[in-house]
């Protein structure tokens, strides 16, 4: 296994920033900047709900047009910038143009980020204002306050990274709390490398189109594979920079392979962190039907309110895992499924639950002491003839998730 | 408009009973029968979960054979007899059993209904000597009692009532409060009324597959238009039974038009209780692409958890509504969108806040106002060019609901 750390040195050629701009009252950080000192091939994983915010859109623009001379990614909180109008993306695009001017470079190569309320304009005078301070304050070793930066309900900045025995560095940071839906979240992802991206030797190194590849791929099985509350929000986005500072060449396949613990430390980071979690909770679900379903049930399982707030009471209330199965729309045989639980975050199958369509004489005491445990494995098995196995990580709904959406706005 | 009661005095030919059988710790009532003293047209709407509980197997398996002269059905809580396999259907056989020879009638003429726990056996001693207690207590006038021996988490007996013009009546009891999703709900509902329901001219009179048609047209538009947190229960059934003890035979399209009413009143009386529920939402779409877009538009905001808690909280944070339109997977024009909230039950257009992608310059307070209402209408308006409009009844997400819900098996 890769190691991955939650913190961030610094990554060759990369600086960063995350500063007080006046949006949160609380005196917080709540911008953030990257900047590279090279251009770098980028990429972007984007959300799929219909209302994309004005800078998921002039990202898509921006990247559409430029995605091998990128430079820097501005980001604030406190205002989503989402179901604004022209006069978000007008806004959108000002805050590109502030952030090239001030850093000397192209419209087109700045990439925005915003996240927090949707339906208000953002503050311009102080993105302005931010935005000069994010620059001013640029250093290669203030990831931390940049991951502090773009928190909103977060509580714990999120970061990762990784030094690969090749010579070159991964290193990512996110943030998340609520919103958040397999296929995304609110969840604002930015992943740098200084791996070579852009060598001219086709099949062995990076091109841009495998960049993108790469992310995606990445997503997939992290970003994609997370629930907190099955809301999937209007500013999504993951970002992926690679400068090649290093000056060496990473192969595609190994690249990939070291991405993808990354995304997942980040990814796991977010649940971890998710508004109100206590606990923290693994569904794998093997030998559905298909593919489709093991996800279909998974997700179905992972934002039920029923199952999230039984898992909030320690109390091993099975029967509700199977009902959200069942409702799922997934093909399944009830006779054949199979449903453990585990302590930890591995897949163990430790307490067989339920099988031939009726409970086992399980200890009910062993059983409640495996649903207090912080960490907790749910293993269902559908009993078809082929593996399909897929997992999510969610969290339990408590009190304070609704605490924290009922007054999000004040 | 017909005139819906929330209580029942009598319906013609019909004995309910409610008692304590000693299933619900703190001595309330548990059990409910209701007995008819002729054959009964029948007819039932059942849940869409795979893992369907042994009553409503037993029901289907039942009303297969014998739709036409059925007398009775008997109710316990506090045990849903799902996920119990062989045993399951084997105790939901006994029950019906127990009943019959009580009653003195054929065991295919009496229906069962189970709801409570998940994945727990019925405890038959309780239940054989609640049947006896129960059939002891029938009396004509016992329907609070009845529709209180239904309750689970229901703080609320829920009855509604008409009395028809042409001298028959009809009548229901419900019992919702979780586990209610659009699709039915751990709900059961049983309609009764006196209507002839039999009678030799095919056209002019109810006859059996009228019956189901009538109930399922009803189911449609009411329970299967509530949500209170989207999870689809495994007991989910509503039963109709008609004796035609009144002697009047009604027509076809009279008693459907009446029934649909008596639905509707039971199904809001189901949102009103919603577990934790100090809201009553209405959500109706209008112009989208077509009618399941607008299904699905209404659906993923009732049941967004972010668009119930700031419901919850009184926070007009519409652009979370506007969001959860966005990822419901229906097509959808952004800058088409209006989205109004008003006082009360009535599409009334109040507050006009969203139109053209961005908000409009309504006033924050009195936005705040209507959000503090204990009834909330939200209006969303695609802007296709055909009506498609679609309803939903709902709740906001609370502290209580988190409560109730970590630790329902204590």
């Amino acid at each position: 296994m890769t190691d991955v750390h939650s913190t961030i040195a610094s990554v060759k050629g990369f600086k960063v920033s995350g500063i007080h701009a006046g949006l949160k009252a609380d005196g917080a950080l709540d911008m953030a900047l990257i900047y590279s000192d090279t251009p770098c091939m980028a990429a972007g994983v984007f959300t799929t709900n219909l209302m994309k915010a004005a800078p998921v859109v002039v990202d898509q623009e921006t990247l559409a047009k430029n995605s091998t001379h990128i430079r820097a990614v501005i980001v604030n909180t406190k205002c989503a910038n989402a179901c604004t109008g022209q006069q978000g993306i007008d806004n959108a695009r000002q805050m590109q143009r502030w952030t090239a001017e001030r850093l000397g470079i192209g419209e087109d190569e700045v990439l925005v980020m915003s996240t927090g309320v949707i339906g208000t304009q953002l503050p311009m005078e102080k993105i302005q204002r931010g935005i000069g301070l994010a620059v001013d304050a640029l250093g290669a070793e203030n990831w931390e306050a940049a991951a502090r930066g773009i928190m909103t309900t977060d509580t714990q900045p999120k970061m990762a990274s990784y030094r690969a025995a090749q010579g070159y560095s991964i290193a990512g940071i996110a943030k998340g709390a609520g919103m958040i839906a397999p296929n995304m979240a609110t969840m604002l992802g930015l992943i740098v490398t200084d791996a070579a991206a852009n060598y001219p030797e086709p099949a062995a190194h990076i091109r841009n189109p495998d960049l993108g590849d790469m992310l995606h791929s990445g997503a997939e099985y992290s970003f994609n594979r997370i629930a907190v509350d099955g809301d999937t929000s209007t500013n999504d986005t993951v970002l992926m920079l690679a400068n090649g500072a290093s000056g060496i060449s990473a192969r595609y396949n190994e690249l990939s392979t070291q991405l993808d613990p990354v995304c997942a430390h980040l990814a796991k980071a977010v649940v971890r962190d998710g508004e109100g979690a206590t606990k923290f909770i693994t569904i794998h679900i093997s030998h559905a039907f298909d593919y489709d379903d093991a996800r279909s049930i998974a997700n179905t399982i992972a934002t039920s309110p029923l199952v999230k707030t039984a898992f909030y009471g320690g109390d091993a209330n099975w029967g509700r895992i199977i009902a959200a199965a069942g409702r799922s729309s997934a093909k399944l045989d009830p006779n054949k499924l199979k449903l453990w639980v585990s302590r930890g975050e591995e897949l163990r199958r430790e307490l067989l639950l339920f099988e031939n369509g009726m409970p086992t004489a399980y200890d009910e005491n062993e059983a409640s002491a495996i649903m207090h445990e912080p960490s907790i494995v749910v293993e269902l098995d559908c009993g078809s003839g082929e593996p399909n196995g897929y997992t999510v990580w969610t969290c339990d709904l408590s009190h304070d998730y609704v605490s924290i959406n009922g007054h999000y706005r004040s």
